[in-house]
C-alpha cells in the first residue's frame, strides 16, 4: 500500500481516518495471508496505533511495543509500506520491531514483559541527558501476568519519570487470559474505582477504560493522557480493543488467529505430545501438565480438556511454570512443562536452582527447538542446548522422529530424572525402537574411518542426504542418531572404531553438542569437526535458506568428509 | 544446643516459649559467630518459626523458605540443634534448606522469590494424590517485589488450593525495601482496608498484621489461619518482624548483619568497582548504575550518595534490571548493572532478548564469580562462562587483579558493546597494563612446548603455584593472562607455538573456557587440556578446598605437566 505517516494521520478526519484503518486492515491481512505472521493481535490494534501516530512525534517520541507482534501498522506508518510486502522474508521487513531497520524502532522486543522497564530506562536517560521527548509502553493484558510487568511498576515510584503505558486489553494472551489481574482488568473495564486504585497504588493515573478501536475515544484520551505526562506523571491509559477485528473469520477465532502459517505444515511434534500424555495420564494419575499460555500451539488442548485438574495453564509465567512444576514433582506428580525452546530461556535460573539442584522428575517438553525461520532472531530456538547443558543433573535428549518422541515420553516416567526433550514444530512421525537413557543408535554402520553424529530429526535428514551424496562418490560413513545430547553414550565413545567424527546440530556451536563430544574425545587421539550454527543472531528467512547460511549445509558437511577421505 | 521439637513447643507456656526463644538466639548468634552466615534475618525469625513448628505438624506439613537465609531456628527445631555448630563447613549443615539434608526441608531454596510458587505446586500435588496435610510458605517482603511472586499470586484463583503464605515483613531486602507493594505493605500495618483488599485481589484472605516476634499475637493468629485452609482458603498472615532481634548491634545494623563473615576477607573488587565507577562518573554524566537490592555489598553505596540521579536499586528484580538498564542504554546512556553472578541467572533471557541482540553498550558487573564457597549449591558462581558465552554480540572479560578491573570498567566505555566483567568477591590490587579488547597478556613467556591459558584472579593464582613447581623440577611453561573468554584473543591463538594448551577456569567445563579454546584449535593439532568443575553442583564448605575436589587442584594439573614432560 501508499506510504501514510502521522502528519497525514495528524490532518485527516475521523472519516479519513476510518478509511486508512480500512487500507491497513486490507493490508496486513492481504500480507500476512501470503507471508504468514501475526494476524489477530495486528487487526486489533489498527486505530490504537494510528491514534498514537496521530498523537504523538514518532520518531521523536518513543514507543516500544511489548512481544511487538502487534506492530505491523506501526510499520505501515512509517515508511514501511511499499516494502511491507516482504514482512518474514528473508532480507525483508521484519515481523518484529527492530532497532536496526527503523529509527521508528526505538527498541526490539518479541518475548513478554519488558516493555514498561524498557521505557522506564529511556524515559529515565531522557531526563538524565535533557533531552524532550515522550516515551509510550505498548502492553497487553496477557503480559500484565508476567513478573517483569510488576518489577517494572513496582519501580515507577522510585524512577520518578513519566512514560505512557497502553494497556491493550482484548481478553486473550494467546490463550484466553486469566488469572488475579485479570479479573481488576475486567473489574475496571467495568469502572470498579477500587480496582483502579490499586493499579494506582503503582505510582500510575489511570484513564480509561476507552474503546481502543475508536478514534472518537481513542483520540481524546491519548490528547489528555500527554497532558498529564507533560505534568511529570506515569499514565496508564486502558484499551479495550477487539483481537482480530474486521474479519468475521479472525473476531471468532482469534486465539487460531494469532499466528498464521502461509502454507500447511508437516505432522507437528506438538500433536503428538498431545496424544501421547492423554495416554499415559489415562493410567498414570501422576501425571499433570504445565504450560504458559500456550496450550494449542504446544497441542496440549486434547489433554486440557481431558485432564482439566491436571492441566495447569499459567498465563505468560514461564518462571512460576517451571517452579510450579519442581512443586508439583517434589510433592509426588510427574509434571511436563510443555514450552517453546526461546521462551523456556526465561526460566533458566529456575531450571537450575528449583528443577535440577534438587533431582526433581521434571519433564520439559521443548518445541520449536532449532531454527523457526520466520519469526527471526528473537524466537529462533538455536541456544537451548548450551544453556541446558552445563546444568548438572538434566538429560537432554532429541528425537530422531515423531514416534521416538512418543517414546522418549513415556521412558521419562521410569527414568524419573530432569529431562528436557527438544524437538522441532514439524516432523514425520516415522517408526523407532526402545530408547534406553542415554544412548546414541546406530542407523547406518559401516567399516569407514568416519561416523556422523547427528543430534535430532532436522540434522538426521542433513545426514541422510549428504550420506547419499557420498555413497554415490564411493565413499561411506557410520551414521549415528544422537538422541542424548546430555548425557553422551560414553561407552559408544570410548568404543568408537572411527577416528573422524563429525557432529551435527541444530544449535549453535559454542556450548553446544559438538563441543560436549569433542571435551568427551579429548586426548582420544580422534578428531572431532563440529557443524551448528556460528555466534550471530539469525534473522527471520525461510529455515531451509537460513540454516544453510548460518553453519549447516549439505554442500560443506559433504567437502568435510571428501577432505577427510582425501587425506586417506 | 540441646534438641528442641515441634512436641515441645506444642506444651510449652509462653514463658517457656520465650526461654526458648533465647536459647535458640543464643546459639544462633554463637554460631554464625564462628561459622558465618545469616545473622539477622535469622534472629528476626526466631519467634516466627517457633510458632509454626507450634500450630503446625512437621515434617508431616510442610513449609517452604523464600530465599531460605532464614531457616536457621527450623533446623535448631528438626533435629539438628547437635549438628548445628557445623553449619556450612564442609560436610556440615547448609545454610539453606535442603531437601536431601532433612525430611523437614521439603523444598530448597536460596535464590529469591519461588516460594509460593512450589508451596501451590506441592499443595496441587497434595490435593490430587489425595493426601491430607498443609503447606506454608514463608515470603520475606523483599521477594515481594520480585516478579515470580506476582506470577504466583496471580494463579491462585486459578489452581483453587489453599496454602499459607506467611509475610515476614521486616522492611528490608539485604538493602531496604521500597517501591510500590512496599508502600502498599506499609499501609497495611497501619490497617488501610483498601490495600488489605488489594492483595485479596490475588484470591488470598488477608491475616493481620501480627507482632511477628510476639508469641501472644503469632500463636493464635496461625490458628485462625490454619482453619481457614480447613475451609479450602488461602491465607496470607502479614507477620511484621525485626531484623536482627536480640542484639543491639544486629537490630541497629541489620543490612550490614544480613551475611557475616568469620573472618575478614582481603580487599574486595566490590570496593574498587565504587571507586571506579564514581571516578568516570564524575567525568561522564552518561554513567548510571543499576542494582538489584545489593548496594552495600556490591560497593556502590558511595556511587549512590554523590551520583543519587544515576543510581538505581531496583529491589529484588534482576530480570527489571537487566531490561532498565538495556532501556537506559537504548537512550544514549552507559548503565553499569552489577549483581552476584548466581543471580545472574535469573535474566538469562534479558541478556539475550533485550541487552545482546540489540548490542547495546550495557555493562554487567558480575561479583561473586567461581566457587563462592560456605552458602553451597545455591550460589557457587559456577555457571555463568557458559551461559554467557553462547550468548552472540557479548563480550566476556575476566580480571587478573583488582587493579585491571579498574582498567576494564574505564575501557568499556570505549569498546561500547555488551560485556560482562566477572570477577572473584576478593582479590589483590596489584598492577596492570592498558587492557586490548579481544587480547590476552602474556605473564611468562618460555620456549616450552606448554602454554597454560588461566581465567581471572584464582586461576591465575593456582597457574603461578604449578609453574613454581614445575620449575623446581626443571621444567617450566608459558603462563598466559586469559582476559577474555569472550572473544578469544585469535590472533594469538593462532601464532601460538606452543603444542600443549592448559586452560584453568573457575567454572564448570561444560560450555566453558576451555571448550572455546578447544574449539578455536580444532584442526591445528594442538592438544587442548582443560581444568576446571565436574558437572555435579558443589555444596557448601571453604572454596579452596571445594576447588580441589572439585576439579581446579595444583597437584592434577602440574601433573598433567609433567606428563606432557614425560612424553617429551
Amino acid at each position: 500500500m501508499r506510504n501514510v505517516d502521522g502528519r497525514e494521520l495528524k490532518q485527516a478526519s475521523y472519516a479519513q481516518l476510518k478509511s486508512i484503518a480500512e487500507e491497513l486492515r486490507e493490508e496486513i491481512f492481504r500480507t500476512v495471508s501470503v507471508c504468514g505472521g501475526h494476524l489477530s493481535s495486528n487487526l486489533g490494534t489498527v486505530e490504537l496505533t494510528m491514534a498514537l501516530h496521530r498523537v504523538f512525534d514518532f520518531p521523536r517520541d518513543k514507543i516500544v511495543f511489548d512481544v511487538g507482534h502487534q506492530c505491523y501498522s506501526h510499520k505501515l506508518l512509517s515508511g514501511r509500506a511499499e516494502a511491507f510486502h516482504t514482512l518474514r522474508r528473508e532480507g525483508g521487513i521484519s515481523g518484529f520491531p527492530k532497532r536496526e531497520e527503523s529509527e521508528y524502532d526505538c527498541y526490539g522486543t518479541g518475548h513478554a514483559g519488558t516493555a514498561i522497564s524498557a521505557a522506564l530506562g529511556i524515559a529515565k536517560a531522557r531526563d538524565l541527558l535533557g533531552e524532550d521527548y515522550e516515551v509510550i509502553a505498548l502492553v497487553g493484558d496477557g503480559s500484565f501476568q508476567n513478573g517483569l510487568i510488576y518489577e517494572a511498576l513496582g519501580s515507577i515510584k522510585e524512577l520518578k519519570t513519566p512514560i505512557l503505558i497502553v494497556l491493550n486489553d482484548n481478553g486473550l494472551s494467546i490463550s484466553p487470559t486469566h488469572g488475579g489481574m485479570h479479573d481488576a482488568l475486567e473489574r475496571m473495564k467495568e469502572g470498579s474505582s477500587e480496582d483502579i486504585r490499586l493499579i494506582e497504588r503503582f505510582g500510575v493515573t489511570y484513564t480509561g477504560p476507552v474503546n481502543g478501536n475508536s478514534f472518537e475515544e481513542l483520540i481524546p484520551a491519548l490528547e489528555t493522557a500527554k497532558n498529564t505526562l507533560k505534568e511529570g506523571k506515569c499514565v496508564l491509559l486502558h484499551a479495550v480493543t477487539r483481537k482480530g477485528l474486521g474479519y468475521p473469520f479472525t473476531e471468532m477465532r482469534p486465539s487460531e488467529t494469532h499466528g498464521v502459517s502461509p502454507a500447511p505444515v508437516k505432522s507437528e511434534y506438538a500433536t503428538a505430545i498431545g496424544e501421547e500424555l492423554c495416554r499415559l495420564a489415562e493410567r498414570d494419575s501422576r501425571i499433570a501438565v504445565v504450560t504458559a499460555a500456550m496450550t494449542d500451539s504446544l497441542g496440549l488442548r486434547p489433554f486440557f480438556e481431558r485432564f482439566p485438574t491436571r492441566a495447569f495453564d499459567v498465563g505468560i509465567c514461564e518462571e512460576h511454570a517451571s517452579v510450579l512444576a519442581a512443586g508439583l514433582a517434589a510433592a509426588g506428580m510427574r509434571p511436563f512443562y510443555a514450552v517453546y525452546s526461546t521462551f523456556l530461556q526465561r526460566s533458566f535460573d529456575e531450571i537450575v536452582h528449583d528443577v535440577c539442584l534438587q533431582k526433581l522428575p521434571v519433564t520439559f517438553l521443548v518445541d520449536r527447538g532449532g531454527l523457526t525461520g520466520e519469526d527471526g532472531e528473537t524466537h529462533q530456538g538455536v541456544f537451548d542446548f548450551s544453556y541446558l547443558s552445563p546444568i548438572p543433573n538434566l538429560a537432554v535428549a532429541t528425537p530422531k522422529n515423531i514416534a521416538e518422541l512418543r517414546k522418549m515420553v513415556e521412558k521419562s516416567l521410569d527414568w524419573g530424572v530432569p529431562l528436557a526433550i527438544r524437538y522441532p514444530r514439524a516432523g514425520n512421525e516415522g517408526c523407532a525402537d526402545e530408547v534406553e537413557f542415554g544412548k546414541f543408535e546406530v542407523l547406518h554402520s559401516t567399516m569407514s574411518d568416519i561416523i556422523m553424529l547427528a543430534a535430532g530429526e532436522r540434522c538426521l535428514a542433513i545426514a541422510e542426504r549428504v550420506l547419499g551424496m557420498a555413497k554415490r562418490r564411493g565413499m561411506d560413513f557410520t551414521l549415528v542418531n544422537a538422541r542424548f545430547v546430555k548425557p553422551l553414550d560414553g561407552e559408544f565413545l570410548a568404543n568408537c572404531p572411527a577416528k573422524h567424527v563429525i557432529t551435527l546440530e541444530d544449535n549453535v556451536l559454542a556450548g553446544g553438542f559438538g563441543d560436549a563430544v569433542a571435551r568427551f574425545l579429548r586426548g582420544s587421539g580422534k578428531e572431532v569437526r563440529a557443524f551448528g550454527y556460528s555466534d550471530v543472531f539469525i534473522p527471520h528467512g525461510p529455515a531451509d535458506s537460513l540454516r544453510r547460511k548460518y553453519g549447516l549445509s549439505e554442500e560443506e558437511i559433504f567437502a568435510c568428509v571428501e577432505e577427510i577421505y582425501a587425506r586417506g
